[in-house]
């Protein structure tokens, strides 16, 4: 157990300007260097800051910037903006990086000559994959896949991931229509003109209040924000509700029960309806916690009844793991907290998987050569950073270290939720996956500013909540430290 | 000039089994320790690579690759596969590699500790974007920027590039349609849905034979293969045709000016039938050369004109250089041979750019955040290694090496296509990016399949084209291997 060999020690480094409060006890060397706690020197942007957002503005929109960094000071969970302050990074690049800032372990690899090379030969992985290449999937992706997971495609990115998964599950349907009948002439040619019956009129399932990605076919099963989709031409696809619960989840059972069903019978009538229209729904696509959406969270019996509505309607059910998977809710793929009773047939990653790409059951393999395909699929270089990655987490028991540090997050939150029902309330979370809602937009965005302000980089997610991503390396002191800046901030916001 | 200052000496070296022609001088020294021919030991794929491809074969679908590579031992132009086989390759992973293999500058980069940081930290670009960030741009991309073009946005590939652009060129079309009146209600409300007014009908005109990604978006305007296409749900966005030309050119002048003339009316009519429908035509998307399609040309007036019909129309020119760009026609831009009256509206990278994006007109700049937007949005160290690209570009003058070797190349092919007609004809090329056709797609498979075993990787592209896609240190003497080996195929290959 890594927190067993973890020196101890207060801080009082006189460097800092935030004053901790005394019972914060640092369990420390995961990351050498790390400091103490947050420092703030400046307003945020600072100085610096605002010119350089300035000078980006000249050559593209910049308005959503919030601080120039210096990525040669931030270490570990700190990251360090280019006026010197000095931030406890809960948001962690919107959830993407796996051990915070400037790991030790990821810096050796880049220094190792043996390694230099990889980094700058991107092949075509489809067609000139390098030496060792099936080796190195084996020891990573392969090594933490989702349980009955044998198959893994390599993409760029979360948006990549899903458009590809959506892809395969047409595919995969079309050719249980066909019953093994050879492709047709017809289809081909009707297809480079983007009619039938080449081109399919299928469809995706997805929930209000999901996000899976901004490419136009994603964006069709994107629901989470209007700014997302708005102008944008969107796919007539099926879309049924997500379950909202009532919080504290003891005191609404029924309640919640009821709206798991409700929701369940919106997926089987938008089934019935979409099929009946010949818009045959070949896949279901869902994340295990809303993320972008609000940190909509759903029960296990939720996820188990949609997987056998799914199958039972023949589509596959596709897991978006890109936000939840990688290890913060405790374990690497989120979905794995529901208990299916079978393996999701497609689970998609990218984020803190430093590579996207998806897992799938062996019938999804396609069935010839250049239909899951492009230039590059993924890069060799991101998986050989998530090869140590992955040996960082086993190594250090981050696994642990998550769930320990997520406890903390969610005691401390519950408790101030009692305290300060007036601005923090329905706290929820799996490992440090965790979330709140604040009163209003408006309080939302005051307590994710003032956190700034005293040394907390958070972010926000749906219409009033603050999400909680810190890097697998936070720790439960780090998680007092947060606490107790948010308590300070609780203190002084006023109720409306 | 750089070629003044290469040594000269000629290719005798005992460790490659491949015979060179006499008359073939090496112009070396751009690239340390790069062989002086090809050597091909092993059938290709090789015993190795067999094995390797087997291994990969378990856990995804391995059917498409070539062979296994060892990119340590690839140096330059030559691609060394894991059974020891050197081969020249004029295909560089389809077109994206700028210097060739392990270029040492490249290297360099990598080397070098203050650069290392810079591949483990990778940031939210549109949120925490490092220091330094607006200069690397400037140094980079804008230094080469399309003439006229003061904007860029970077992307983490070609499809996630053409669907950006697309977005942003939506958005700019319906903002003109609103006239300045605000956003509404009912347009927030119905876009959560996929339906109007929020979800425009807006559509993006392509042309026959074009390829602009994989992506479902970007699919509905890519018609270059059918089974890219198969199965996958498609948008009804109209599709025009791309000419198609008889050569030699200045036999058939009058045939193919009548050929643009009638794809510019092809044009014409798909505005008018779109836009009457009201599924206005946003932007028409077209590659400089139809690169995937087969590379299939089109004139500077094509071009010009066809700027003219859509800015009639009010619609954008997205101008697709995800393939053409990065200095292969001897310019850094493809389009700047085709003297347009103005710059095009979006012109969109990847592959040979190491990063993806899109240069853009002020007037596409988005009107609110989080428009364009995505969790990484591109990479600064793909930027970093673009950098040094572009100078060394710069400095070894290497589009003076393009145009000299695309002119021994085009020079030898058009010689090769009195010699042998009936296997090599249709002879085309800006630069290096060279291509021609044989008589059957059989044939053009057989010539890149015997290519392969005289230790040269070439690429098909469209049913009858070889397609020639060298990095940008290939010189002209690199040309005479290329040309002596495929006269040594041409000259066995039998008649149909």
């Amino acid at each position: 157990m890594a927190l067993s060999r973890l020196n101890t020690f207060t801080t009082k480094s006189s460097l800092f300007r935030q004053q901790l409060p005394q019972n914060v006890k640092c369990l420390s060397n995961l990351i050498l260097g790390e400091p103490s706690g947050p420092s703030v020197k400046t307003p945020i942007p600072g100085p610096k800051s605002k010119e350089m957002i300035s000078e980006l503005n000249n050559i593209q929109f910049a308005n959503t910037v919030i601080y120039f960094t210096d990525y040669n000071k931030s270490i570990g969970n700190y990251i360090v903006d280019v006026d010197g302050n000095v931030l406890l990074d809960v948001y962690t690049q919107i959830s993407s990086l796996p051990l915070g800032y400037n790991h030790p372990d990821l810096l050796k690899v880049l220094q190792d000559p043996d390694n230099q090379r990889t980094f700058i030969n991107r092949p075509s992985l489809g067609l000139f994959p390098g030496q060792g290449w099936p080796q190195k999937l084996t020891s990573s992706l392969m090594a933490v896949a989702p349980k009955g997971h044998t198959q893994v495609t390599t993409m760029a990115c979360g948006s990549c991931s899903n458009e590809n998964a959506y892809k395969a599950a047409f595919m995969w349907y079309r050719n249980k229509q066909r019953g093994g009948a050879p492709i047709t002439e017809e289809e081909n040619n009707s297809c480079m003109m983007n009619v039938g019956p080449g081109s399919t009129p299928f469809t995706i399932m997805s929930f209000k209040g999901g996000f899976h990605g901004r490419t136009i076919g994603v964006l069709s099963t994107t629901h989470s924000k209007a700014i997302h989709k708005l102008d944008i031409p969107a796919l007539d696809w099926p879309i049924a509700s997500f379950p909202r619960y009532k919080y504290p989840l003891e005191d609404y059972v029924e309640e919640n029960k009821a709206e798991d069903r409700k929701c369940l019978a919106e997926v089987e009538e938008q089934f019935e309806k979409y099929n009946k229209a010949g818009k045959f729904v070949a896949g279901v696509v869902i994340e295990p916690i809303q993320a972008e959406g609000g940190d909509n969270h759903a029960s296990p019996e939720f996820f188990q009844e949609l997987q056998r509505i799914t199958k039972k309607n023949g589509a596959a059910l596709i897991v978006d793991e890109v936000q939840t998977g990688g290890g913060a809710s405790g374990k690497y793929w989120c979905h794995e907290h529901f208990h299916l009773p079978e393996p999701a047939d497609f689970v998609t990653f990218s984020k803190k998987m430093l590579t996207g790409g998806y897992y799938s059951l062996p019938e999804f393999r396609p069935q010839q050569g250049y239909r899951i395909f492009n230039t590059w699929m993924g890069e060799p270089s991101k998986v050989l950073l998530l090869d140590k990655v992955i040996e960082v987490i086993k190594r250090d028991n981050l696994l642990s270290i998550v769930q320990a540090s997520g406890k903390k997050l969610m005691d401390g939150l519950m408790d101030m939720s009692k305290r300060y029902p007036q601005h923090l309330k329905n706290v929820r979370g799996i490992g440090t996956f965790c979330a709140f809602d604040s009163s209003s937009a408006e309080k939302r965005d005051e307590i994710v500013a003032k956190l700034k302000e005293k040394g907390v980089q958070s972010g926000g997610c749906g219409d009033l909540s603050l999400r909680i991503r810190p890097a697998l390396v936070f720790q439960p002191y780090h998680a007092d430290i947060f606490l107790h800046q948010l308590e300070k901030v609780l203190k002084k916001i006023k109720t409306a």
